[in-house]
């Protein structure tokens, strides 16, 4: 959906972040599932120093929050699994597929996700202290156990359960980035360049980027 | 509930587990979250080598794994939001409420547990590492400053939002740990304290340990 400035439901993205974090930034994962549920949604820009205020809304000062109504949402997984709900686009109808579907969504945002950031806290976020190569390599070891793992299940699987659902959709989210991706089986990287290749993430990603300014404010 | 053999809900945990996992494997939060709901369980516990087929169960080789009818559940998080959802103990009916109740489960085992785990598996699974030392440094900052905004966020209250969920269920379970704990603000010690002295807490743990085996099988 394009987004529309009289929708009901607010984005709360950054208006600006450095190079290495467009196209990474949280707020694209709930613009993907807004765009697969057909949903449309504005957007709420941060800029410069975050208010104090922010923290009562997202206790961590992050992105994304959501808003709707009376409903207040922060959580990335959070806010995907409200969208999901809304639409069997993202979400079976069945209890076993809906299950399922959680399963994964969960499993992306934390059997993945912890070593996931423990690899690039270590590698990326500390790259000049002299214990970042031994931390990357250990951190590095225990993703690229999940990832294999995550191979194995998957074989030559479309998606990690019969059908596309919001737990694919934060798999891929999680696992696009190139310091995940470079420990990745080759059939996990052709499982997030699918996820990629989706219009509904086009959309969503062409709207993040068009939403940061160049420069900070 | 006491523990059934012929209960509908079978949860899989392990049978013999090192003497510093007592205490912390994740099948604990699930046993919690039953006793919270009132549901009666029966227990399934690997020894010895994982079976091949267990990764097609559970495709990280870990536990809780839930099985329920035609339902098969992984991801602790999963599990207790399925258990959530048949009980008002631990789920708001109301679409405010358990919209926070699961932002709350999210935050812990995402944006609680990357740093957690990234400073036990910096801290303590690398302990004779040389890298050690200088990356516990770091994933401690890490951690201190989320559970500074946990703190911030609870002021003096008892819960995170207005009564008891799964959401704090989840987050003390994520932060009982000695390792989590003594970078916690003394607000945060207090609430982890105040969920473990829950008797549905007491009881789970209970169970959890009775079906721990002394020894190695």
């Amino acid at each position: 959906m394009p987004m529309n400035p009289d929708a009901a439901i607010e984005v709360t993205a950054f208006g600006w972040v450095p190079d290495f974090a467009r196209g990474q930034v949280r707020d694209l994962r709930v613009r993907w599932a807004l765009e697969e549920a057909g949903l449309s949604y504005r957007t709420r820009l941060l800029t410069g120093e975050r208010p104090a205020e922010y923290y009562r809304e997202q206790p961590w000062g992050q992105v994304p929050f959501y808003r709707e109504g009376a409903l207040q949402l922060f959580e990335c997984g959070a806010i995907a699994l409200h969208i999901a709900e809304r639409s069997e686009a993202l979400l079976p109808r069945d209890e076993v597929g809906r299950g399922r579907a959680i399963a994964w969504l969960f499993a992306a945002l934390n059997s993945m996700d912890v070593p996931v950031m423990g690899h690039v806290v270590a590698t990326a976020f500390h790259a000049d202290e002299p214990w970042s190569p031994g931390a990357s390599r250990a951190f590095g070891e225990f993703l690229r156990g999940r990832l294999a793992r995550l191979g194995d299940w998957l074989g030559d699987s479309e998606w990690l359960e019969d059908r596309f659902t919001v737990g694919d959709l934060m798999m891929v989210a999680t696992l696009r980035s190139d310091l995940a991706l470079e420990h990745a089986p080759d059939n996990v990287v052709a499982y997030v360049r699918r996820g990629e290749a989706r219009p509904a993430f086009r959309r969503a990603l062409d709207a993040h980027l068009a939403d940061l300014s160049p420069d900070p404010a």
